[in-house]
């Protein structure tokens, strides 16, 4: 088992289903493509759907380079709490976008973390 | 010869092009940036470029990690796919945008079973 | 060390402060999200964060994949001129959009050289 790889792969399914959510929302809140807001609904899902993305693009890479210098386990554990920040973070924001802090945080923190670890490794490597 | 890795730099020099035929569609159809709306076919063009990112940060982890787990020639053919579904979106939304199914499906599907192939060869390694 | 691992964490990082500038932007030109545009000087912010997730999918696939065919410390080399490159872009932008265009090639083009060098690697493997 590559428990790195597994968190890898459930990261990209979870930045999926909340492109999912979107299309959902287009059609619950008759926002047509290619508008990309009109509906206060709407832009809670498309507003988490892009944030992911922005923190996918950092965490993936991050997670990958950790997984070089440190113990599979670890760096996988350390994943899912990214996973687990990101879930929140959906919850939270469709149902009030200011309670969105802290699953934001649970899912930065650790992103950031990996970072360290990645470029850690890579100095002392 | 590393096809998975050809198919990757392809992917990106794809998504590369679409990025190009945004900034081309800025001059034809006059929409100044840092605007991203404005005509129907820059919005189109648009589109193509968002929605190729958004499945970009999926398919490539994807076909990479399946690469680790299955035979190179096997995995770079499956994104070859998603090479040809993302050419025809791009043809089949710039043309008339009810008409993108096919094209979406065709490199959105090739992206999911790469990822499968990554989660099972995660799993069994 | 491993030069190419730790430009490709700076790579992250730089695009993570891209980020917190436009965190930081949206309070200082009042702009609430999930708005993605209001006030000029948060457009520019926020067009140079956006930029560089366009690129940075393009940028660190092409470096990790270079790095596996060229040696290490020239890629990581040609990986420094796209930091500074986009360093540049994003003080140039938010003086004035229009000197953009030097910063962006400065990234672009070392995108594209090692996206090339990928590819070439690939083929001859």
């Amino acid at each position: 088992m590559n428990y790195v790889h597994i968190v890898a792969v459930l990261a990209v399914i979870q930045f999926i289903y909340f492109g999912i959510m979107v299309g959902r929302a287009r059609g619950l809140y008759d926002v047509a493509a290619p508008a990309t807001s009109g509906h206060e609904m709407f832009d809670r899902a498309f507003r988490i759907q892009m944030n992911t993305l922005e923190l996918l693009v950092c965490f993936l890479p991050a997670l990958l380079l950790a997984a070089v210098y440190w113990p599979n386990a670890i760096i996988a554990g350390v994943g899912v709490l990214y996973l687990l920040g990101r879930a929140l973070y959906s919850v939270a924001y469709t149902k009030d976008p200011s309670t969105r802090g802290l699953g934001f945080a649970l899912s930065l923190f650790p992103t950031l973390g990996l970072l360290i670890a990645a470029g850690v490794g890579a100095v002392i490597a």
